[in-house]
């Protein structure tokens, strides 16, 4: 442990949750160095879909290896690219009678993004991207003027210019639609809100908070855009890859997104990877302008290649996600109902589910205690008040009830020794009192 | 006319809407070059409270140039500048109770917009603001950044960052207060909407459609500044020096803003002048960090502390603009359940108040048909779709009623020719529905 | 003196530099509240190139505001506006065979520069503007990302995009023409310089330290804009209406700007006033796109109308400014061979003018003396080290002399009194060394 | 080839240039499908030092494969994390006297580059960041506005603030110091450049066209920095690694700067990787600021340790590096002598180095007649006008000599067809003249 305290940067976040040296995970579980076993509620944030070194991925990733594969080329064609690009044309495009151009970017998510929020720009000639609150697409300068957390966007140092905030699914009540105050605004010449080039939203708000798009917002959305002549971006980076017991996440909803960006879990075995799915009339890249030296990640094409082709040749593996996502619903339902007081809630959608715990410092006893127990979970949200439960979609039915188990007895404890669990603000509650602060701003100080 | 067409810019706009060459003018009325005499109904935009050309500020003028009193003297003392002063603290500051530092701006609006956004920015140390849907607030570009109006955003050429935009008061329908909405995303520290340096308002926007919040909204906007520590910037440019029947627009309100900014009607005679009231606790001004050759113009320095004396001494001044405020009110009711199908409505307050004619068609037959009877009135409105009463507040009764008399008419002309009148879109209908335009977006071309 | 303590913002500059209060003021003098008489080397930093309160215009301003003719008039068409376009346009510009659209904007500098820069980048459908190192354009935030100066800058508290910085004539030493250091990154595609809108530039840099830039400079400039397809912007706010011996300040260099902004002393008689010249070909302006409730002021029409007709008739007025300037020259030339060590050096051109002290200390030293003696005069620059010669172009030989000699005074008592002139930096010397300074950055701390 | 023309998206650049299949590689060699072999003087853009699949390395992955050890892990601690990290402690910064802290990014360059401009901006306070001309930072939209190519930004489609361009070493003419200009603006407060929060700077300019600043260059602008407390950041991204005959590319000069990133060739394998190297004292990061997915590639971090453990632990590679390079330089003075009527140069400096062919089209001749030999070679630079010699280090001495062979032959074959090859501009010849172009603007339309 000693050389990362003296070594390794400040920055670390999750190294600083679960203080442990992992070496080893297979499936559902990683192992520390002292032999130690834990079941993965956290999954790589959603990176491992398919679990830990998948062995069928891995033989072929071994193979690929031991024939000196391609490892780094570039841009340039490859048979393991061509392979890719044909199994994921035949097995995820077509049969869901999509056509798409697919752009391979740098390999994380966000210059995924970045490449979606360029392209969008320069086809419509407009600069305006609308994105929601709570929303999450990455933290390099570009995707970060669309994330709303204030956490990461506080390191920015400079103006990011060029998205405008809207109000996401159930923001402001259960009354409102919030694609009516987006298609008012959008009609209106001086609401202020620059006509846009496009609008980025995860169907399902996974940093934010496991926020649920429910399937009419998404479709009110696709046709404020339509009517706008928008272009719809969906996120689908954490969403995607079968997550909500889909392929992609807004499938259910029948929408048709103009670009599509997808990174974590499409690699299959948690290798760096990222594509952007382009709406053919709208691929009018001019060669190499975004470009990057690891587009095009060769060991990650050989294990999407198998992951698609093991998973995705049918629909069995969807509809397990799909059993295990109710199951999952069911479970957090009844905890809910049993612990908080009635303040507790459950969220989300297939297996991107979560249990808002009202405020951070509750939802964060919880993980702890459930890390002494043996189980990885996370938090999320503005708060960190959710407890998100992001397992390997292959997990067994067996450690899926041994990990729910352990955050309900880690809850059950938690909430023993509270004295009261604070219920959630309605601020459009008629009997909400917006009070002035103590901190009169007598105390405000030029900034130096 | 000849020489306007070869010579100034296409920039021009009234000009396009009254084509006459203007020479003389007194109280209420325009002359023009023929002799022809107009009711004055546009009032400079709100920069002719006192009328045109106020024989007692007039006589106070021209004694003062005759004396060769200073014209120009950047920001030096002078005597006009301290007689100004003192009239302002005296009878309008201290008898309601204010206390606040005057910074004289270069003498435009746009320009106290600048300094009070930079003030603001610079003591809090934050960057955003926010703006509200169908703000105006000039057309520098820091000004810009918070104006709605895509007209006027459009030339701008680069990105503006710094603002966010949230709904102003009714905006989301008559169910909820949008300061609940504000509220929300400031203690939400991942809504996206970065902890902000101030709010900039309008108590009544005039550009954006003669809307006018309710004394509850701006009580509880001034509650959610306070509690999150923001600055209350009041843009009074327009609705102030007595237009709303109380000097300060906000009088009624009783909030206390931070910064407040005053221009049009300050000077009294029409000259350019422009001020920023500000906290003491907030003058934090380095030296000549936001200067300006013409700020402080000493002419108007003499026209406003002769307004202020003989308009704000007592009372009676801003009673009587209550009182024809009520007459236009109730006339403008009257014309509004009487014609266009119950489809029109009359909004504002005081003496700044309009008709919305629901569409910038319908609203420009009736200014034109206005101006053929000898009336000056223009539109606003993100679609020009609002008639806007703004008359001098010296008009006398009678030719108050001459020229609501004539708008009367010129509506029921345009009525009697319209087929249909068009009813308002409520975006938060329930029956309301989101239709997907004609223009699929086919036809989108890279922007060159 | 009481009032502007307790009223008026710390923003205050120029009147902390002359702390009197001031009320009369004719020709090159101003008078103050005990009877104190100043000749008046600032003129309203370059607004007063006619002089305080000329009787001629003042006959015409009294004349016209006895008749009641318009004083506000938004940008209606006035008689009075109709008779400035026709004289500018016959005196000024045709003489000339120069053909210019000219728009009034808000009556301010800065609001005349921000609508050259909107047009500039709306015409050419490009964002970046070419500003130079030292220059002014104003502070409003469109004008300020234009602007050199760090005082000025460091109020923005937002991001100042869209202008890429260039060095000055000379700011590279005598050796390197920096117009080939413009074309060169205009003609390199990977340079970063983003091909410009335009370059704006002042001829000889007020604010700046009045540096001048030589004959062939400006038309190297030229002729790159040219090259490049640039549009080439004077701000001849300033150097213009006569200031360096033509009425405007590029006329020696025989160069046709692309738009041209007048303000300061086009009005005459020092009030608010500013003018966009547009070649009629970028005239594309849309009806309103840029506004402002005072654009057009109808007394500064009728005074600037005055002024042309007055000094501009013939020639004699500008061949008096260039023997006035060549006078002005020979003294300074004297005055820094004598004092200063050979350290002090003069600059400018025609009657805008100075003495390069070295540093701001010593410079503002020479000020305090001079105003001590009844002179007053400011400095400019970077570190205020130039003594700044900015007298009324009207001003008598007599007073030109007297003022010229109080400098010279104050220099001599100063230069007495310091032990040492320092010399001023050569960057560009082959001995030049650059040292670490001795705050190495252990002090580095986090920005709150 | 056809599934690629079918969906990949048209930002292929190399494909283009190199339109094989490629399937197999090792060391300095490449093949594609059909069995053909190439010399690889391109190396995954800088990425494949030691060539590709090298041996010893791929025996590690593999174990590390087979072991099941953690493939994706977030920024847990891992077991491969540790020892990268002792290793290059031990074997890169002890033995260089160097303290850093070590943060791992998301794994590509770009994202390395954002982390330390937000660092540098938040630590300091200031959002300036200087860049210079030619400078390639990457293209993700904070990296992109210090990037200087064109054809990248152009994409942005948002305004670029917080960077101000510098002109490199060698920029204005061999006579001037550019650090001299840099110090000049900083010690100037109305330069027009903001104090800025750091300095960010290649020392050898890749993708810009093989520029290799001087030695003495770089000492200067590191003392420039230090006098003015402004963060040297050194993006070591393409010429570390090995590349100049030194671990870091900055050894010579013996500068050490507050952050360096680091990427392609770090992680040996070609895998993604980058990480950003931080003065402890300057590590003011908090816990998950700057974050994504796939910080922390475990491949890469095993690979990584195996490269540091077989080339670094001594200095033989190094050595053996830079006799390479001088043969390479030898080889190519020799060519531009011989070739190119003069007016070829060559450029660079270790293994990192080019031809300067004047223009583009040829250079683009001679590659592609390279490749028809059997060599992969690109170009760079604004105009792609520098063929670019970047072969793999471990590139034993024949091959090496085959591959300058190939070019030499390719350059011949193209020179003799050329009827002459046009001289490079000297914009700061006395001869030089700006030509105004063809293209007047006369067609300067509003754009839309």
């Amino acid at each position: 442990m000693k050389i990362f305290e003296e070594v390794e940067s400040e920055v670390q976040s999750y190294a600083r949750t679960f203080p442990r040296v992992f070496h080893r995970a297979k499936g559902e579980f990683l192992y520390d160095e002292d032999g130690n076993e834990y079941i993965d509620f956290l999954a790589g944030a959603g990176t491992l879909n398919y679990g830990h070194n998948n062995a069928v991925f891995k033989e072929k990733l071994l193979e690929y290896i031991h024939a000196d594969g391609i490892t780094h080329g570039l841009d340039l064609h490859t048979r393991a690219k061509a392979e890719f690009l044909e199994t994921f044309n035949e097995k995820i495009l077509k049969p869901r009678g999509m056509e798409y151009m697919m752009q391979f970017t740098g390999p994380t998510g966000t210059n995924a993004v970045e490449a979606a929020l360029k392209l969008a720009r320069s086809v419509t000639g407009r600069e305006n991207v609308i994105s929601f609150t709570n929303g999450f697409h990455g933290v390099s300068l570009g995707s970060l003027a669309t994330t709303g957390n204030s956490h990461h966007r506080g390191a920015a140092g400079v103006s990011m210019a060029g998205s405008s905030r809207m109000p996401y699914d159930g923001y402001l009540g259960e009354d409102i639609d919030t694609t009516a105050y987006l298609d008012k605004v959008l009609c209106d010449s001086s609401s202020g809100i620059d006509h846009p080039a496009a609008v980025i939203v995860e169907t399902v708000q996974g940093e934010g908070g496991i926020n649920a798009a429910s399937i009419d917002w998404l479709r009110n959305l696709e046709t404020v855009c339509r009517k706008h002549n928008v272009l719809l971006i969906v996120d689908d980076i954490q969403a995607g890859c079968g997550r909500t017991g889909t392929f992609f996440s807004f499938e259910e909803a029948g929408i048709k997104p103009d670009i599509v960006t997808l990174s974590k879990s499409l690699g299959g075995y948690g290798l760096p990877f990222a594509v952007v799915l382009i709406r053919p009339e709208l691929d009018q890249w001019k060669p190499g302008e975004h470009n990057g030296t690891f587009r095009g990640n060769n060991f990650a094409f050989v294990t999407a290649t198998a992951a698609i082709n093991e998973f995705w040749s049918d629909d069995n593996f969807a509809q397990g996600v799909r059993a295990k996502g109710d199951y999952v619903a069911k479970r957090l339902e009844q905890i809910v109902e049993k612990y908080g007081e009635g303040n507790f809630s459950s969220c989300g959608r297939g297996m991107f589910r979560g249990i808002n715990c009202v405020n951070g410092e509750i939802a964060g006893k919880i993980t702890r205690a459930a890390f002494q127990k043996g189980l990885i979970i996370e938090t999320s949200g503005a708060d960190d008040q959710v407890v998100k439960f992001l397992c390997p979609l292959v997990i067994s039915d067996v450690n899926l009830k041994r990990g729910i188990d352990i955050v309900e007895q880690a809850i059950a404890e938690v909430c023993a020794k509270e004295d009261h669990i604070p219920e959630t603000v309605d601020y459009f509650d008629d009997d909400y009192q917006i009070e002035a602060g103590d901190e009169e701003h007598e105390s405000m100080k030029r900034a130096s």
